[in-house]
C-alpha cells in the first residue's frame, strides 16, 4: 500500500457543539473545531435529536436470501421518501432503538420492513455517512436469510402506520443492471451506498475490464 | 426477481417545503407531503443551501490506478471530519460548482485532493444519499487513472485553505481488509459507502461463501 500521508503539525480536534436550531427529528449545530495548522473554524452540522451515546444512530441491513439451487439473492427495499420527492431504491435500514444492540436492531427492522428473518453473519465498525454534514453513524450488518423456510417464501410484513414499503430479491450478479432499469423505466433513484455495493459487486474482477 | 410490491391506492407526493431555519450552509425544512393512503404529514429534512437544480449537488468518485504489471487499486482519502470528531475513510469527493458537470466536477475534486490526473470510464444515475434525512443528491462518476505516467507517479494536490487530506492506494482485493486495520489501529471510521463498496468486492463470489 502507498502512503503519501502529509506531515500534520497538529492534531485536529473539536472544541464545543453549538446547537443553533431544533425541531422535533432533527437540529442544526455549529461546531468549533482546530485545524492541523491550529486555526480556529467553524462546521455546521445536522443531528438527530435521536441520538443516544455509545451505539451507533442506524443499521443498514446487507440480507442475503440463499436457497437451494438459486443464486444468493440481496434484498432490495423501495420507499417514497419525501425529502427526494421520489421512489428509492434502498437497503431495509432503521434508527436503532434505546437499549438494542445493532444486531438486534437489524433483525428487528429487517422483520418489519421486509417480513424475512434471518441470522446475522457480520457486523462492520461503526461507519459515518456523509461525515461533512452529519454525525450520524450506522453499522452495515450482514443478514444470512434461509429462503427455505416457510416464514420466509411468505414473508409478512409488519409496517409501522406510514409506511409503504416493497421488496425485491435481487440476484447478486444482477444488481448493477436491475437499479438502472428501475431507475429509468421507472423515475426511481437510488441510495449511493447502494450503487456501490454493485460496482463492488461488479467490477471484483476488474475495473473496467482490462482489454 | 420477484416482486413483493403493495398495492398502493394513491401516489404518494410533495406538496410544499418551508424553510424553519438556515445557515450559511445548511438549512432545515419541514415537507407537508400525502402518503399512499391521501393522509396529510409533515417531515424534516436538511438542505445544502448550495443547491442547485438539475444537477446533483456532489460527486463521489472512485478512482482506480491501473499500472503495468499490477493490480487495480483504489483511491482512498482520509481526513479530519469534525461532525463525526474523527479521521474518516472516504473517497474522493465534492460539490459540484456553478456551471459544472458532474464529470468535469469529478476529475477537478480528484486533482485537488489526491494530484491524480484521470479519465471517466462511468457516471451513475443520480443517487440520494440518506434519503430520510436529506434532499442531497450526488453521482458515483467511475476514474481510470493510468498509473504509468510520470504525472501520476508522483502527484501534487491542490488542496484548498483548511483542507488537509491524505491519500492512499489500496488493492481492490485489499480493500475491506485495510478498512478494518485502520479503524483497529488508528481509530479511524469509514463513510458507509466506502464500506458497501469494499463488501460488494468482497463477497461478489458468495456471500457468505457456501459451505
Amino acid at each position: 500500500m502507498e502512503d503519501n500521508r502529509q506531515q500534520d503539525t497538529k492534531t485536529p480536534k473539536v472544541h464545543s457543539w453549538k446547537e443553533v436550531h431544533r425541531e422535533k427529528w432533527l437540529g442544526l449545530s455549529q461546531i468549533n473545531w482546530e485545524d492541523n495548522k491550529g486555526r480556529h473554524r467553524v462546521w455546521e452540522a445536522v443531528t438527530r435529536t435521536t441520538k443516544q451515546t455509545g451505539v451507533v444512530d442506524a443499521v443498514d441491513i446487507i440480507a442475503i436470501v440463499r436457497k437451494d439451487g438459486e443464486e444468493d439473492r440481496i434484498v432490495i427495499i423501495s420507499q417514497f421518501r419525501p425529502p427526494t420527492e421520489k421512489v428509492c431504491l434502498e437497503i431495509p435500514s432503521g434508527l436503532v432503538d434505546a437499549g438494542e444492540t445493532a444486531e438486534q436492531a437489524a433483525l428487528r427492522e429487517l422483520k418489519e420492513e421486509t417480513g424475512y428473518r434471518g441470522t446475522v453473519v457480520g457486523v462492520s465498525p461503526d461507519t459515518c455517512y456523509e461525515p461533512g454534514l452529519t454525525s450520524a453513524t450506522c453499522a452495515v450488518v450482514q443478514v444470512l436469510i434461509d429462503g427455505n423456510l416457510e416464514e420466509n417464501i411468505h414473508p409478512v410484513p409488519e409496517m409501522e402506520d406510514g409506511e409503504c414499503i416493497a421488496t425485491r430479491l435481487v440476484p447478486l450478479s444482477q444488481l448493477l443492471v436491475t437499479l438502472n432499469r428501475l431507475m429509468r423505466e421507472e423515475g426511481m433513484t437510488v441510495d449511493a451506498k447502494v450503487w456501490t455495493l454493485a460496482c463492488g459487486l461488479n467490477f471484483a474482477q476488474s475495473f473496467p475490464p482490462r482489454p
